[in-house]
């Protein structure tokens, strides 16, 4: 055997397999002695409970999944999933949990995995994101009875807390910037058509855009570059063109800023261009992207304590994500004809 | 209880405990009849092998552990380790394993992380990358005999199997590259000195540049955007500076190609950049960045595959990692008085 096993300490002590099992599980049948002298031999053999057989006793495995459940090539460019995955761990390692991790690439083998994972009690809880619409994973964790957290989303979700986010102010923010340097039809690229929070900022937009009086036409992206670029070209190829444009992430953002000679315009002299998430990649583009910044790794973190919480007691409260703050770079400036 | 249990079952049947043992584990002491209704009433209701209860009988977690050994912060702007953890993970997921990751800020809590990982029976191997100089992890791993697969580095390493790489080649590129454009003085701002690929790099630039004729001047960053940025104004700061820099990493890279202005020179007019990962950063800062590209997803993929094989069959051969190709793009240029 690699790892030393409760025969392995009952040879070397040469007593019996139940006497070491009596010894380590602090039952009687034993003597003292013999106690003291079990576990001194397993201590020096490195001997420990097994993960496994700790599970069985406690019905406790100590690990938090979490399914991501973007294609690859978002998960390769978007800083988005590696700041949750840094702040998630931080904070389980400190309370003795592990992550485990899995990637799908469609829904039917994301609700498999929540089920295999609790069926074969690999985890004793699940982190989850990006709310879809019908999305059938809340009805799954529910009638599976698995501690779960949403993260990102709005209130209430029935028997599942969430860290929820407000993107009212967000909404007003990003046109009342807008509206202040002249912009009048403004542009939006949203995320992905089926996520909620894509959803709901099509909704806010609208309705901030509506209480400032300006136009904004929305098009749908796909978190990508050549989604962003492609949704932006659309945009752009309408009879009154937006003079600034929002975008649901800074992937999008960054391509359409970068790769502006394709789409026929120059930022921000022509076009304004606005990231709902900033990370280092608007940061370090030219012209610097004026982005909405929070901190993803910390709120990945209070995700991971309300699970926690809810995992030990049974009850967990909603919680409010930190509002973004606005971040004005140079990719924003006066409309054209004002500069 | 939540999730069914063979006593669940047991009552539901209306036979012993006992009997659904023997059933769901295809032993004898049970009618065919009642093996079949036990085992439709456990379909019903959802039960499955607990990966507990599997772990202890096959002595098999299904599970592939990784520590990350790199700051949050180099965490979250690299998108190196997301490329990993996606490669990682479509593999073993292909192969019905699972993927625990850790976080360790500092090497004892990596070490303490493997023993218990280990003792506790949560992983069936490990992956490693980042071989560091007196890396004390190849010695604990053989003592532990956890099966591990050392990624992205040189061979051989005793009794564990690498996913090697040669870097003779691309220093010879990265080199000629620059040569061919005119520049006789050429600086290198490294990772940090503690990784055996910092000092592997270092000595194949070194012998690169005798063998060209050039001279090298070498420093240190750390993988961030502020390390990169003052190890290149140390280098700019010499009596006779490089006129181009080859850096270690993107991130190093894209920070003096983002704040020239801060380092007092153009890019690539008055010095031409060179990186030596490719990824997203590269592609839309402006100049964009030539850079050494290869498939990160696809070498963890076939990292993971090794690793798959030695948990299965006790035995790995080493590999070799693909060559990188030179992708040239607008930040190198000829050398200043040349262009």
């Amino acid at each position: 055997m690699r790892r030393p096993t409760i025969i392995d300490i009952a040879r070397a002590v040469g007593v019996s397999k139940a006497a070491v099992s009596y010894a380590l599980n602090g039952r009687g049948g034993v003597s003292q002695e013999t106690r003291e002298r079990i576990l001194e031999v397993a201590a020096e053999m490195g001997w420990r409970a097994s993960s496994a057989a700790r599970a069985l006793s406690s019905d406790r495995a100590a690990t938090v999944g979490v399914v991501l459940a973007r294609s690859p090539e978002v998960l390769r460019t978007e800083p988005f999933f590696m700041q949750v995955v840094a702040g998630l761990e931080q904070t389980l390692s400190a309370h003795g949990f592990s992550l485990q991790l899995a990637l799908a690439s469609d829904p039917g083998t994301e609700l498999e995995t929540y089920r295999r994972w609790w069926a074969e009690r690999r985890v004793d809880g699940v982190l989850l994101t990006d709310l879809r619409v019908d999305d059938p994973r809340p009805a799954l964790l529910r009638e599976l009875r698995i501690p779960a957290v949403f993260f990102g989303t709005e209130r209430p979700m029935a028997g599942i807390p969430v860290l929820w986010v407000d993107e009212h102010d967000i909404a007003d923010n990003a046109v009342g910037h807008l509206v202040d340097l002249g912009h009048r039809r403004i542009g939006h690229v949203q995320g992905p058509g089926q996520l909620r929070h894509t959803a709901r900022r099509e909704r806010e937009l609208r309705r901030a855009a509506e209480d400032s009086g300006v136009d904004l036409v929305q098009d749908h992206g796909d978190y990508t570059e050549d989604g962003g670029i492609a949704a932006t070209a659309r945009l752009l190829a309408v009879e009154a063109p937006p003079t600034a444009v929002i975008f649901d992430n800074d992937v999008m953002a960054v391509a359409s800023v970068a790769r502006a000679e394709e789409l026929g315009v120059r930022v921000p002299a022509d076009l304004s261009v606005l990231a709902w998430d900033d990370s280092m990649l608007c940061r370090v583009v030219r012209p610097a992207i004026t982005a909405f910044s929070h901190d993803v790794g910390a709120a990945a973190a209070r995700a991971a304590l309300m699970l926690l919480e809810l995992i030990e007691t049974g009850v967990a409260d909603d919680a409010r994500l930190q509002p973004r703050e606005l971040v004005t770079r140079d990719s924003t400036a006066p409309a054209p004809g004002l500069g």
